[in-house]
């Protein structure tokens, strides 16, 4: 019962405890020892013996209570939410962050966070919209959320005192970040940008939500601004497809400096 | 009432038609006349009256059935399939194509097709997997499948023939493109591929299901087959992102070859 209130954003935030479904999911938990209590029904005790020696066996009507998905794989672990604070992942000396400015979609979240760890970025910061630990946001990331640190830098709706954007942005530069805040219409074309060489230099990309993109606040603020040149009729990327295509090129650069 | 039974994969199959919603694709619909019924609520005439001037009017109970969304616009227009042909496409002399086969997720078959609209790519073709006129797949696409040739080139779904891998790429490298299949354990790398300057050629790009990869026959037939570095501790990219990262600097090489 406890467990079923996890599917719910505050009890998420007031316990510090979220779900992961499924077993790509909570191998990774059990990996990173994330798991306080994890669930199996018989079925998934039979498919994963490596995964559920600690279970306890559950119904499947009770793991479809727990679901989140259509099609609910039995098998869920509670795990514990990482509390990396932003000071944490500043003093890291990071050369690779991604910003996420009330995002919509939890979807998107997860992919961003999925993508982040891909390309090797050092962390991910969330300022308030959809919750990185919602469930759809956790199978996106597919497990990659127990890989790299997620902070969540306020927001109108987070727990902590709302980080304005301007205040965000100068704790970035003042840890040796250049902030890159994407829009249509950047004073910068991110084509460009990769072949100058200039994404090599330690960078924070901001990405707003899908329906307003960044806040005037946060495009005024951010060192410079950056377009991805649209060549088709589309109006816009989706936010993880413009994400990715731009922490491939920053992460693919930064490597081509270290190395040559 | 039929309109209804476009939520079906098997109805839009037959019928030819299928259900777009929501302001954004509905003008984009409009914009590509293909539009065959037009419904709309009192208030979505009212919020949208340059869209809504042939709207039938209907409930909002009416609507909430047509719609496959959890907060439905109002707004839903029954849409005409273009039947565009492998053939066709091929016969313009497409510099940059991409080819899925049997994706999993509607979700990423739309959001692929936006990002092939955005990067200036010649089509989409899928060869069996998630239907690109599902509610979700609509949607992902934002419009972008009015704006491109979406090509069905058969698989075990389709209603045409099953294509078989090495036939459609085959037919791919008749039209002089270069058959690329990504894959985990590619023979390239796509970074050496871009440092090479090798993408500027005419480019079919190849991305298997979420699940299970490419099947062997495709591997075994194509070009070359493609890694994505990955750096981190994730064990593979979002499908959508996948393709993302792959289309852009392909994109990029070939205007780059074109004006330089």
């Amino acid at each position: 019962v406890a467990a079923r209130r996890l599917t719910g954003r505050r009890e998420r935030r007031e316990t510090g405890r979220f779900l992961a479904e499924g077993a790509p999911a909570v191998r990774e938990a059990l990996a990173a020892g994330a798991v306080v209590e994890l669930f199996a029904t018989a079925d998934a005790q039979q498919r994963y013996p490596e995964l559920t020696a600690d279970a306890a066996q559950i119904s499947p009507r009770d793991a479809a209570a727990l679901s989140e998905t259509v099609t609910p794989q039995g098998l869920i672990a509670v795990c514990r939410r990482e509390s990396t604070s932003l000071d944490d992942v500043l003093a890291a000396g990071p050369r690779l962050l991604v910003v996420l400015v009330e995002p919509n979609d939890p979807g998107n979240v997860g992919t961003v966070i999925r993508t982040a760890d891909a390309v090797g970025a050092d962390g991910v910061v969330l300022a308030g919209g959809a919750d990185p630990y919602n469930g759809k946001a956790v199978r996106a990331s597919a497990g990659s959320l127990f890989h790299l640190p997620v902070v969540d830098a306020g927001g109108p709706e987070s727990s902590g005192a709302p980080v304005a954007g301007a205040s965000l942005l100068d704790r970035l530069a003042s840890a040796g970040l250049r902030t890159l805040a994407t829009t249509a219409t950047g004073r910068q074309d991110l084509d460009e940008l990769i072949d100058t060489g200039s994404l090599a230099e330690p960078t924070a990309w901001l990405f707003g939500s899908e329906s307003h993109g960044l806040p005037p606040d946060v495009l005024a603020t951010a060192a410079d601004t950056v377009a991805i040149g649209m060549r088709g009729r589309a109006e816009s990327f989706n936010l993880a497809v413009a994400a990715a295509i731009c922490l491939y090129a920053t992460a693919r650069a930064q490597r081509a400096a270290s190395t040559g």
